[in-house]
């Protein structure tokens, strides 16, 4: 149970804050994050790491010589904002390139992703790093699908000793795809970690159960066992991660054996007594093994075994001296302190030159973006309601916040000359980086990729209109996983587009032809109730939500309502 | 709760095996406990620390470079034996002499005393040092009454340090005994742990309620209060530490920030901001302060505040590079491994040369040890149900396992001609050794003391018997804590001693006098039912035993009808 704490929502940046003072000589904090308190080479390609918080040592312990350049920190358990990722990449960045390392995860994905996006267009190299260690996620064949644990630990630190040796950044992303790739995970809990604030566990085990292949944030495990004894504990550990060993794997691996929280030291030396001589029966040459806690989950009891298949190119690199706050290796040669980070104040806004009618027509679309403001203020409680069936009931918060900045935004730009697609641009970006989460991803992506569509010249038509709405649902369904079926927001954005598409085609004018969007996305939302929850991390509560609709497909179709209505009163 | 293990009480062992395995560079495992896998230069002051396990990173994380030369660990919150002390202090003793640090805690203070008292009679010096920094346990005015908490940190690495650096024994002990007088903590509990094993927590600590002063193996705290904000906390850990400032101290202090168990990292980070500022308020400035878990008591949840009050001489011991599995500072130059230590095997015993007189009485003497196992087997269950009410039921055990081995000690004495002091003093040492805890070490010195007065030359009378009961008594009441009242074995003992010496003095014979003892002695123990429980470890269950007598003042009397028997038959 996570009982020290202020106001909840405060946590994760108040222990962002508190990790950064005690550990100053080696971070410097900046918002939504920390950068190495050292000097780096200029040139040196720059490693940042990051993810949701709750999981300490991971990300910030992992900041240092010879491993991250920086980390970003979400809220607890929750993506760090598009906008934070790409500041703090900024702030890191030396010139040669930045990997961005993060677990696999839908919205890690979508906030690095759209990130990176925004980075590659400032003209800086950026080449993004999913781990997906866990093989209880997700079989051998699809390594892609499979999430990111503790695995992250050897896959960072080789990335971060290929960088600190001054290698490439093509020389660095393939070292660590090749870790990644070389690297897998099998975890067990006891129990379930409770959430700063919450008065109960975010997921239980039955007592006396142990449940095999949870995920870190309590998505479902492949089954249940009833208690076990460490030996046979040990044996159901290694047994999935010796079927991974790649062909021609020359048997010296890196060993992780990593506590989730209240599963404490004396239980993980007991533990490891029977990995590593089961590891060694096997053949293996366990290489600098580390038991301990690595990537925690607050106080979830449960551990996980991590390996990673060495080769002649990456044990040098998981051997190399490395200094963080929560991983030291050899001896790093003290470096010169580096200058506490400026931190840019609020962003003065300056927008391409735009035509006037796209002007006009910006005036127009911060109407309705404010409209959209208004109506989602007036549904928070509501859709709190419908999402608190399968989730953690902030979606109705998520959306007032986020639609909320982007009203905000979006006058700010108009004041600022800017044309259409550029306003709803930057009124993307404020939504995310305010709502943070998965649904702020999604949203921002969802207006960028419109705005960016619809550009700052011609203006906007239905043609116009059609093309940019599917080059936001291009945006959102790229970066993210889900897909028609998978009981989220694009359950009803699928339809609505092609919809307008295909009104647009037969001629219909645009208010016309996005009312029967509208419809259909209203239609295909109400028809969410229908279907199973898609996979992740609120699992264990979403099987809950069948006979519900998706709160992320409602509030899409609202908002492609009031948009109509907007369009049909203008 | 501790959820993995095989044997609940093989755990503490098989921990030390996985510690000893992962840490292979730093670490070399011996019996019941780590010596220091890199080469010591002969002469240097070898420090040995210990205690109970449950607690890692205490004490076996500590061990290293500019940290302890050595660990003894007992069992999950038990005292090593005084033999394992001792026989690992020979081993890492290299000419320079000894310093043994521990927690004050009762068995903790009979074990490494006991040790020490041995090792002196080999000729080597050893230094003992108590850490007393639980401010919760005692007054400020007695010091000497405190506990050992996480302070056993500071205080060892600032030994640690000074013993590196070469300095004499002398300084080594007065450098540790300072940095002991000014390092203070203060703890609280949520929660308690549970022992490998068991089904239930130690203690509770009601939900929604902060045990304020609670110790780390659930002794008393000083009072309950309701749960409150992090910045709350702060104040109630701070405060009675500022109370504490030593005259003429600088303002500059180490400060530790230690998590107990299930208390996590980003909890303590929160707390840390809070903590900083009050202290930075006060003026102080905080040199390398340390936040993590340093001193933890399996999965309890909780955490402690600790400070040292640096000056000119302790500031740079605190600074200076340190390298062990769990506390790394500045950088160590690697040194030349080891070789892994030798462990002599089944002790060859040789025993001063004997009167005949004193090897009959040997034979006496072994014939009546062997009476006492026999007993004390039969006893075991009644002596573990009255243990049960008030301790953790395992006296009964404790006392069959202690004597067996006495007995088969004193066979193996006889059998290679000791005379009657030096059988009895053996059998002492196996029933310490064997039985471990506090009743093993009380009975260790006991015997011993009894068998050491009584000599191998003269045969044994009333009067030397009496001499040998006093010789006894004070050996157990010089190193153990508890007085006549407290509600222990001594409470037994004592009147059993004053009766033999009355009436010896008034010219009785052996035989009746022990008889009129043991008759006082049970009297005695039947009289423990009508005191409270006396101050200790086991004080949350210790409450329940009102009305009932002590285990152990039960045990010393059975034991002394049991020799009264004998001597009468005999």
């Amino acid at each position: 149970m996570t009982l020290i704490y202020d106001e909840p929502e405060r946590f994760a940046q108040s222990a962002l804050e508190g990790f950064c003072d005690i550990n100053a000589h080696l971070v410097h904090p900046v918002r939504g994050g920390a950068v190495r308190a050292t000097q780096t080479p200029e040139g040196k390609v720059a490693l940042v790491i990051g993810g949701g918080s709750g999981h300490y040592p991971a990300f910030g312990g992992y900041v240092g010589i010879g491993l991250a350049d920086a980390t970003v920190a979400g809220d607890v358990f929750a993506s760090p904002s598009t906008e934070s990722v790409a500041r703090i990449c900024r702030q890191a960045h030396r010139g040669g390139g930045i990997v961005l390392g993060f677990g696999n995860y839908a919205g890690d994905v979508l906030n690095f992703g759209a990130a990176a996006t925004r980075l590659r267009g400032e003209g800086i190299d950026v080449r993004v790093l999913a781990v997906t260690d866990d093989v209880a996620s997700a079989p051998k064949e699809t390594p892609e699908l499979r999430r990111g644990v503790a695995g992250d630990v050897p896959v960072f630190k080789i990335a971060g000793a290929a960088a600190e040796a001054g290698m490439t950044l093509d020389e660095v992303e393939r070292l660590a795809r090749l870790a990644n790739a070389r690297t897998q995970s099998f975890g067990i809990a006891f129990s379930g970690c409770t959430l700063p604030g919450a008065d109960a566990p975010l997921f239980t085990v039955e007592k006396g159960s142990v449940a095999v292949g949870l995920g870190i944030h309590g998505e479902p495990g492949i089954r249940d066992e009833t208690s076990m004894s460490a030996k046979a504990l040990a044996d159901l550990l290694v047994d999935p991660l010796l079927a991974e060993r790649p062909a021609g794997a020359n048997g010296r691996v890196a060993v992780l054996l990593n506590g989730l929280g209240a599963t404490k030291y004396e239980e993980l030396f007991v533990l490891w007594t029977h990995v590593a001589r089961r590891l060694r029966d096997a053949g293996l040459t366990l290489v600098q093994p580390e038991v301990g806690e690595f990537v925690t989950s607050l106080d979830m009891a449960g551990c996980s075994l991590t390996i990673t298949w060495l080769d002649v190119e990456l044990e040098p690199l998981w051997l190399a001296p490395a200094h963080g706050a929560a991983f030291r290796r050899g001896n790093v040669e003290p470096r010169a302190a580096a200058p506490k980070p400026v931190e840019a104040d609020a962003d003065t806004l300056s927008f391409a030159a735009a035509s006037d009618a796209s002007r006009r027509d910006a005036a127009k679309a911060c109407a309705i973006v404010e409209r959209l403001a208004a109506v989602l203020a007036e549904a928070e409680d509501e859709l709190g309601r419908i999402d608190a069936v399968a989730g953690d009931g902030d979606h109705g918060q998520g959306m007032r916040r986020g639609s909320t900045a982007a009203a905000e935004g979006a006058r700010k730009a108009l004041a600022a000359g800017a044309g259409a697609g550029s306003l709803l641009a930057h009124a993307g970006d404020r939504w995310a980086d305010t709502a943070g989460g998965t649904s702020g991803a999604i949203w921002g992506l969802l207006l960028r990729g419109f705005g960016t569509a619809l550009g700052d010249d011609a203006p906007v038509n239905a043609a116009a209109a059609a093309r940019a709405a599917t080059a936001g649902r291009d945006a959102v369904t790229t970066l993210g996983r889900a897909r028609v079926g998978d009981k989220t927001l694009v359950d009803a954005l699928v339809p609505f587009v092609e919809t307008l598409d295909a009104e647009v085609k037969r001629g219909a004018r645009l208010r016309e032809a996005w009312s029967r969007a509208a419809e259909a996305a209203t239609r295909a939302a109400d028809e969410t109730a229908q279907l199973t929850p898609r996979l992740g991390r609120a699992r264990p509560l979403a099987a809950k939500s069948i006979g519900h609709p998706d709160a992320g497909a409602v509030s899409l179709a609202l908002c492609a309502r009031t948009v109509g209505e907007a369009l049909n009163a203008g």
